[in-house]
């Protein structure tokens, strides 16, 4: 296999696009993200990374909470729209529905099938660019109209994927084959 | 919107596949990981989470280092495999060509179009079942057959998505509109 050297580079493949939120000076601000991932089932955590400079992480210290929403491909105008402007310009509480949950002060987008509630577990300084911000999640929302058979379900969430090297946004495709399955009787050919 | 509360999950939609790789008492050992994510540009970094018992985590203490591999959807019987078997059972050495790069301690596969060789920038500890390890990227390497002008091209490499809840490998799909632009002249309706 012929490999090229490029430049080293963090884009994952492929990676999800979430919007974070958080209240800030009192009102509800969000940030579209793909520097994120899932982190452990026990206690369920997630990590976001986000610009230093970012608006919202400024109410994630504020209050240790915040929100993770997974928009739907229906979202995608709006997520790229929040992504490219700061809270400090515009006020971005008008754009969604919100609602809150226990924690009483992270705001979560009504319209994104689903909500990850977060406390913060930890914020981690790499000596980089970004905040790495890891949250315990203390409780899960989706839109019933989302589920089969009470779980949610990928393929009517539709949610968005990035490609990083070409800034896009794409859709998650066809189910190509069953996880702990298709492997189990696997031989080198 | 009706929502539904559902137990506190870390399933993030959607999430990618890779392999992870570390040399474990000399020989190269991988497992597949669902629960990783990007972190940062400069440092580069990024993280994976790896259940504290698996194998893989004792040669990336012992090391230091440890790779990240995008597998392709045509490797999907593979990284199934060696997601569900244990290299304290069998050697994952002979299932793939091996090659190491500079940190010479890296193992790295060949056949996956996307490999990033790290060393460890931080293992943290959350009180859980996973050691979160986040690793700092000292070389990204792409086979030359999945790029376009020279960078990776997400449409070549065809890496795989997990789907947590029905637990999927799914495709990628189709584009759905650029980012940093489609959203540009966003207003609500």
């Amino acid at each position: 296999m012929e490999k090229k050297k490029i430049k080293a580079t963090c884009y994952l493949f492929p990676m999800p696009t979430v919007i974070a939120g958080a209240n800030v000076n009192g009102k509800p601000n969000f940030v579209t993200i793909a520097f994120c991932g899932s982190l452990q089932y026990k206690p369920p955590m997630l990590v976001i990374s986000s610009g230093k400079n970012h608006y919202t992480n400024i109410g994630i210290r504020e209050n240790n909470t915040f929100s993770v929403n997974i928009p739907s491909i229906e979202m995608v105008k709006v997520t790229d729209y929040i992504g490219t402007i700061s809270g400090k310009q515009i006020d971005k509480s008008v754009l969604f529905d919100i609602f809150y949950g226990e924690l009483e002060s992270a705001p979560m987008i009504s319209e994104a099938p689903v909500n990850y509630e977060c406390k913060v577990a930890k914020i981690i300084n790499l000596n980089g660019t970004n905040d790495i911000i890891i949250g315990e999640i203390v409780q899960t929302y989706v839109n019933e109209d989302c589920t089969t058979k009470g779980k949610p379900d990928i393929q009517k969430i539709q949610p968005i994927v990035f490609s990083g090297f070409d800034s896009n946004y794409m859709k998650v495709g066809d189910v190509l084959a069953q996880a702990y399955k298709i492997g189990r009787d696997y031989k080198k050919e």
